[in-house]
């Protein structure tokens, strides 16, 4: 945890104080003292630093906070996710680890080779996924958490849903260890959003990768190592990431 | 498993009985006959295909495959790995990971951040961690087994092994979210091989950061967003990897 955060609502008069994990973090990890300074932020708010004024080191922990918030939150991340729903335990991890690489919006989509019971888990419930994201941002350093939507039918999603969302985007892409384009030829350092859609283990069937071309994604591929999900989400945000800094 | 990797020794006349966990695979999960083409490579050899001559679909599971290998090895991989020794759980999956990316040899280094008892782990010994390789290379169908080196002690690392190994390396980058050059401006396109070395959970000190940069490291960043080192490894081979293939 690089950063405490915390919800507007916790916070009265420029005061934080804290009686759950983020508590036992400051006692036991940062072995903070009263008057020691701490990275601070809202979430989907400013961040800035807090100034420990009371302290409690035996459980049950609690620490107040007298915040200074003068940073706005970090810009919107270029990228958009889309991802066929890959199982609970591979969606934690990517969720965590791609809003720690930044992230704007995740939309889960079904797919033909998205097995069905992957949609009844507990995990695509707010509650269950948003400390995998708050994860992500207190690795990071950053308050924007991301926003994730659901899509569990995958022809209205990209017949009637897609078509009033690509038009935001600069590059549209769908990754595919046998696409035709390299991602290298493919990004480049202009500005503008990019929306990314990575398949299943196992990838989009021919169907799923003709609707996204008729919708304007370029199939593009990282190289033709088949890589996990996981693997090739982060792999693919940080390529995206490098080769639009190029000069 | 997107290829059946076997040692040598286990292939007598061109042909390959299994009767282990790649025996179960193939029943349970290929679904496969006789008759049936499989993808199959020699651990650190040939790669191609086998026949299925013979079946045990139920316990305990054996297939016999004729083989038919054509394909050399891939190229070794142009990236070499110093990495700080994680704490196990994320060792594990940081080998299957960049071994499925491709790697030519990861250094397991000490440093003050790791934790010593990191160096007591099961793990550390090869018929541990070879699986994990394995895994990352029947992921990526690859047969080229990562070399594993480890050097519990910084000092004689750094100062007496460094000096015999910089030579061999076009690149020597040390990761880090502070770094003074941006990986972009520093990768180009140039062939000759690259050794990065990556700090454990907190970063290197400044000694160690200072040693390598005697050694002739470039300290690089892919951006101030603070990652866990599994997704900054990740991260990091695939920026580099994009880069690279720049024209």
């Amino acid at each position: 945890m690089n950063i405490i955060l915390a919800e507007a609502a916790e916070v009265v008069d420029s005061q934080l104080t804290l009686s759950d994990y983020r508590a036992e973090h400051i006692v036991k990890v940062l072995k903070s003292e009263i008057g020691d300074r701490l990275r601070v932020g809202i979430i989907n708010g400013m961040r800035g630093f807090g100034t420990i004024s009371a302290l409690q080191k035996k459980f049950p922990f609690s620490a107040s906070v007298n915040l200074e918030l003068s940073e706005s939150p970090g810009t919107l991340p270029p990228l958009d996710l889309i991802l066929a729903l890959p199982r609970p335990i591979m969606l934690k991890r990517i969720l965590s680890q791609v809003t720690a690489l930044g992230v704007g919006t995740i939309h889960l989509v079904n797919a033909n080779r998205v097995e069905k019971s992957f949609w009844e888990a507990g995990l695509l419930q707010p509650q269950e996924y948003r400390p995998h994201l708050l994860h992500g941002l207190e690795q990071a350093v950053d308050t924007r958490m991301p926003e994730i939507r659901l899509h569990p039918k995958f022809k209205p999603f990209i017949e009637d849903f897609c078509p009033s969302l690509v038009g935001d985007y600069h590059y549209l892409l769908l990754a595919d260890p046998k696409g035709e384009h390299r991602l290298v030829d493919v990004v480049g350092e202009k500005t503008g959003r990019i929306l990314l859609a990575a398949g299943p283990e196992g990838g989009w069937v021919p169907y799923e990768v003709q609707k996204f071309r008729e919708q304007g994604f370029f199939c593009c591929t990282i190289g033709e190592r088949i890589l996990k999900v996981d693997t090739a989400i982060i792999a693919l945000h940080a390529s995206i990431t490098a080769l639009r800094q190029r000069r």
